[in-house]
């Protein structure tokens, strides 16, 4: 086989094991943890179909495979949790480590394009970032929601640090923030979320 | 919160589901079995990465799409393994009736979208059909044979029913079913997918 195709085949193998790393985040039904790969797909489909919520116009294909290839650096480095102030201290060093390792295994030119998808996901100030963030906070909040808060009251979050990550969504999307504002004010009153 | 937005929620917590449809598939390093939205997340990525060994152009955000709907309907009408000749005789119809509920979930637009979408896949006439049903191939073949061919022992698979699926990956891309086709030899001279 050419050099090119094995090493694009060594990335895909490489990247199977983003289904390993687990998240806080529970399946719907009170079902196991999600893990990475599950939560970039479903993601990914969210950001279509709701794409026309986006506050400026998103170029879908690029946001699609934003949603897609954004937590592979967890291979290595983890999945760190929105409100794990420890770990949020080292994620972006585990994070750039795992960056170059991973996508070093590719050719070259998709190294440098997809490193650069996800630098401009992580920067997030362009439409297409900012919608993928939306994407990124909505979904679990859907799923946890469904579940009657059950990963908040586990970690018993408070509304501070649920409005300190979930205000970033209206970056990306307005109207998804107005559903998410809505859906965190519910749970604060059945006391899903803890109220200072 | 408006009908449409209502709708698309819905759909979206509803194909949640996806994560719990397990396949005949393990995960590289004998892992456990596949789910099907690891499988189109997989898939999907895939598709990006090779797009340029396609035999004919495509339009790759709709290609990614593809992949990632094309196994909804197995939340209603299960995994039906490829070699699975029982199975393979009612997959049509149970799978019609499960594309039926699931996208009417959504609002009209969007579920006529997606279905056509499905509908494209399944019919394989198109070069993004085409392509997409290679990666749809090739994803799982990758993983089994990192795990020295287990799925194949484990069904005790033939060497025709093996060709009988992959040949078609050549309709996608030639050069993907080249990889494919020194696969299954190594396979079958190791002794893990049975000669006639």
């Amino acid at each position: 086989m050419d050099e090119r195709l094995q090493k694009q085949i060594d990335f895909i193998l490489e990247i199977d094991k983003e289904k390993n790393i687990f998240r806080q985040t529970h399946l719907s039904g009170h079902g196991r943890n999600e893990n990475d790969a599950e939560h970039a797909w479903h993601m990914a489909i969210a950001a279509f179909l709701l794409q026309e919520y986006a506050n400026e116009k998103v170029d879908i294909g690029r946001v699609m495979l934003m949603c897609l290839i954004h937590d592979v650096v967890e291979i290595d480095a983890g999945d760190t949790y929105a409100y794990d102030a420890e770990g949020l201290k080292t994620q972006k060093a585990r994070e750039e480590a795992a960056k170059e390792r991973i996508y070093s295994l590719l050719p070259e030119d998709q190294k440098a394009q997809l490193v650069e998808l996800f630098d401009e996901f992580e920067a997030n100030e362009t439409a297409d970032a900012k919608f993928a963030h939306a994407m990124d906070n909505f979904q679990p909040l859907l799923l946890n929601n469904s579940n009657g808060g059950g990963d908040w009251l586990e970690h018993d979050v408070s509304a501070k640090q649920v409005y300190g990550r979930q205000s970033r969504t209206a970056e990306g999307s307005e109207k998804i923030f107005e559903v998410t504002d809505a859906i965190i004010r519910e749970n604060i009153a059945k006391g899903r979320i803890r109220q200072e």
